[in-house]
């Protein structure tokens, strides 16, 4: 086994949770809220914390939800995603009349990456409203522009020259980014909204090659919304030999159990099953596999994959649809989230119902 | 008559052409060259004329062809505009190793509109590799980015804006603008295509608010591409009582000529005969309309169709497949201009087919 | 004048209340419904004026609507096309459980005949889970099935072969086939929708090589919903020379009208004023041109235009807009007259809101 | 171990290649054809190897490939997949002047699975030349038909009725049908396309629920051509187990090789060594998971992930790129293979580059 080389493998995750996971800094404070099935978690980095992650220093709000297959759950996940982000935008201390500019990072032209462009194309625009007689605009709706860079590829320009050469000249008040992420969690992908207001940083992102756009770099709150939409071959294999650790484990301590007998193998759920396997077991089953820390196991499998080119990245089968409808769902929020004549229309709507 | 308001119809058009038509300043000088079937006339607007006409000072290049169905005269197209749009750049001082900045205007969702967004598309785009290391690019190609700055409607901010803002962090040595435009003449639509060392002006354009960009305002040469896609219901019925006129005419001077009368009346094409006919004649055919200057005329149709919402911009109902292989000729010979590996391949396949 | 060759000039129309119009036949019974500023007209064919008119016998209903920009208007439309669609299902004899096949006509590629296959999309079919298990189908729903036959261009074959060779195998109990038409009227075109029951019949349609499809040829009930996209110059020019004569007789009856004066004329909206001009007065206007009946006119006007290819059908500029909201509309209002239980829910949204 | 149930995971894979590894039958008879990096496996499945693979019997032809990135591979690509799929063609006894009908299955929707209807889009058809007049048509094209039949949750219709209906009215004298398919090999997506005579099968296809369409059925021949666009999670995870094996395997054996040390782990492609480890080892590595054969090893994997819901299809990140162009490269050649014109074309081309 000493042929293998251990050394770090660099988890390529955008997600906070993910890296509190894997840096073991489970002990930091998080707040939970629960809104039916949908549950957001709030997590403050401080100084330190955030250079232990490699994170920047900050709020991340993020919300995990099953499933948005009918309209009633996109509905249901609109309205957590309207609270959240108004409770992120209050935090960094945006005022009612401060004009925002929404950006959609990615490129249109691959599903995966396809969010941003398609959030872009459902925000309601009216700063030329402003521009052109503000004293014409209603005061129920705010000033706002959007935008999409597109990809270094198409345009041969950095997005972050684009985005800065607008805000030069349209000077917005506040920024919000929204981006597709990479998961390193089977489970997250295309189920989890994260908001922060750290901004973007270099190497997130679907089209890893991203500089900062950040409060730091441009003097204004950059609010970053992002969805994991893809992950990595090296994820899946280390995830299914955790559950396989899991699975024997929850086999071995329901072994007496009658019950547990009459439930076809397919449909024993061991999800939230705690692994308690002896070192000795782990060996039995995964020999000297089983015995490795999941970073080290991650590192080996990166090792195995990497020089044969099969490190793919992949994304779910059905992610047209899903992507399709959670544009749809963040558009709408962040337009609710603006403008205050889209707010009252969604609280009565809300009123109604009860 | 007194009744009917004769005040100057402002004709809205954005080819040359059509200008100095309408301002009968036929005795300007032209040049023209003539590629097969396609032809190209190259005009100089010295400040005397430009102000006669309501346009910029420079040259005009105007490309007619008859129809690009086929992709043989799509290459032959190709080849002219490879041509013109050389010696434009030439004219305009554009240096081989010169930055080049290739801007699509206009709104993908409304097909007439579509046609800067499509080019864009296709655009050979090189700057993020000599941003990397020009040592690793060939020399056989040249620095190009490409951007769609969208509409007003979508984003929010007015086009130049966008465009200013990329390049003042990008500081390209020049531009090509691609735009579509209104014709003031049923048989230009679709058919032309107009280049300019003017850049782009207010007004011009489908969606027709544009600021002017071009070297006065910029300081960098620009190049506007044009293609006239939509005309309006003025036009169509002005140039149709023209016709009405130039077919009596023709009529009249072929009544004793025996062969003439063996032609079916819908296949004699008087499009090429001048029309001739006596101030009475034109009054017995049309009246008091047919007595107007075609000024006149407009104004009159003009105040006809406006009061009741009808002067609809209109466009042909192929539109989609005319602006589908229109974008591609035209991406496929600015890489050409702007490419001398491309340049020379396009040289290559030329030879050979000689 | 005797040059002018007036043999009848086809007018190629799909529209009921244009034929009507056209062959003077304005003493055939209508009935008019009016729901808010949306109006229907419905007009019963008999053999005899079937025969007159080239039409098929049958009922025609014709809903004229001015502005479906925003979405309450889109609803309105919505609830009209329910209750007209239901009342002509219950004409033809329709029952609750007959099963369905909606078809779209036309081709996807080309906008103004993208109408037809655009509606499909939106379909709520369940055709598959009648025939997986009927017993596990809520009652609250009907056996539905949808199809894009495509066009001749695309597939090589005429669309009628394949909705035969689809409805021998699955049997429906009625089609409902949608269609984009050709308008003979500036005004109707992307502001009507016709409802009928006698099917679809050659030489309608935009893509106009149709085969009949019908009650008569396929031995089950064909509800066609038809929307004009197009008009061709033709009509443009004859409709602009009618205003001209209109807006003539206007301004001389209110000659010595002061306030009439005060208006400026660009807004002295005549369209509802009736013609009232001699003889004299037209050929003082307009010449021979203006004596003519509207028929000899676009005989006129064909000839003209003919010979020299300009006879161009045209499509207004925001073509693109209008049929993707009277796509939503049309296939939402289907949904809703096949469906008991979307059927339901609108009628609580109606009950609702007042 | 006797409570991880090991009952024979179903290995869902539509490649014939896959399926002879997996059953053991590596002594079957191949040819292999190589053209450059591009490598052909013709195999013939007699009645009885047949029914071992559970596959149907008749000619399954592999084509492999690297890359298409560029346009000069996609060329290569195109000239061999014209070479076999005219070999295929001759084999099945379809002559020059029979009818073809070309089919797309899959969802234009769902990006793996628009692989069919893509390639529909680009199919040359002339079957309404014939029908209107056959005597005017060239000798060199054939008459050839194409439709997409579209997916059961779109249309409501099986696809197989809407095929079976179309046949029945237009009679043509062999199919060829385009599909997406399941690899149950990484290295297989997106980069083999497999040709056969035995048409399609229950099961098969990304969207899996076709019916049979072969010979049996429709009583002509069927050609399919399949590309392999997604594999399942389970798939992942036992290639990258016996790629840990393998790495081990090959370092093991290098362990004294001084030159090997000098390659960084990360470039030492062992793809192509053979396996060499004793039960002692691979226990040793892996536990008991080490000593499962590939299929026990798959039905552990398929246990581990189907009951939490993880045994996701997915498809590589580019999936877009490579379908668009894999779309092009399969229709240009199935135009070239069915119409002498085009095949001429290309020899001409062929023969001008040498």
């Amino acid at each position: 086994m000493h042929e293998i080389d251990l050394k770090k493998y660099q988890v390529r995750t955008d997600l906070i949770l993910d890296s509190i996971v894997h840096q073991n800094l489970r002990d930091l404070e998080k707040k939970e809220r629960l809104h039916g099935k949908i549950r957001t978690t709030e997590v403050y980095l401080d100084a330190k914390s955030a250079k232990t992650l490699d994170k920047m220093e900050g709020t991340y709000l993020t919300i995990s939800f099953i499933d948005i297959t009918d309209s009633s759950r996109q509905e249901q996940l609109g309205e957590v995603l309207v609270e959240e982000l108004t409770h992120l935008l209050e935090l960094s201390g945006i005022k009612a009349t401060d004009k925002c500019f929404v950006v959609g990072l990615g490129n249109r032209e691959s599903t995966p990456d396809a969010l941003g462009p398609k959030v872009i194309d459902d925000i309601l625009v009216t700063k030329y409203l402003f521009d052109f007689d503000p004293s014409q605009v209603s005061k129920e709706y705010r000033n706002v522009s959007a935008f999409i860079p597109g990809v270094m590829g198409s345009t041969g320009i950095e997005s972050s020259d684009v985005i800065l050469g607008i805000i030069e000249r349209t000077k917005p008040d506040f920024l919000i980014v929204i981006d597709a992420l990479a998961a390193s969690n089977i489970d997250r992908c295309n189920k989890t909204i994260q908001l922060t207001d750290t901004g973007i940083h270099p190497g997130s992102g679907v089209g890893n090659s991203r500089k900062e756009i950040s409060k730091a770099t441009i003097g204004i709150p950059v609010i970053a919304i992002g969805v994991p939409t893809i992950v990595d071959a090296v994820t899946i294999v280390s995830d299914t030999i955790q559950f396989m650790l899991k699975q024997f484990s929850y086999n071995k301590e329901n072994l007496r159990n009658h019950r547990h007998k009459l439930i076809p193998s397919i449909h024993r759920n061991y999800l939230n099953h705690q692994t308690n396997l002896t070192a000795k077991e782990k060996e039995q089953l995964l020999g000297m596999v089983g015995m490795l820390e999941e970073d080290q196991m991650k590192s080996l499998i990166f090792e195995v994959l990497t020089p044969i080119g099969y490190n793919l990245m992949v994304t779910p089968k059905e992610v047209d649809f899903v992507i399709e409808k959670l544009s749809k769902v963040i558009s709408r929020s962040i337009n609710q989230c603006l403008h205050p004549k889209l707010r009252k229309e969604l609280e009565q709507r809300k009123s109604d119902k009860t």
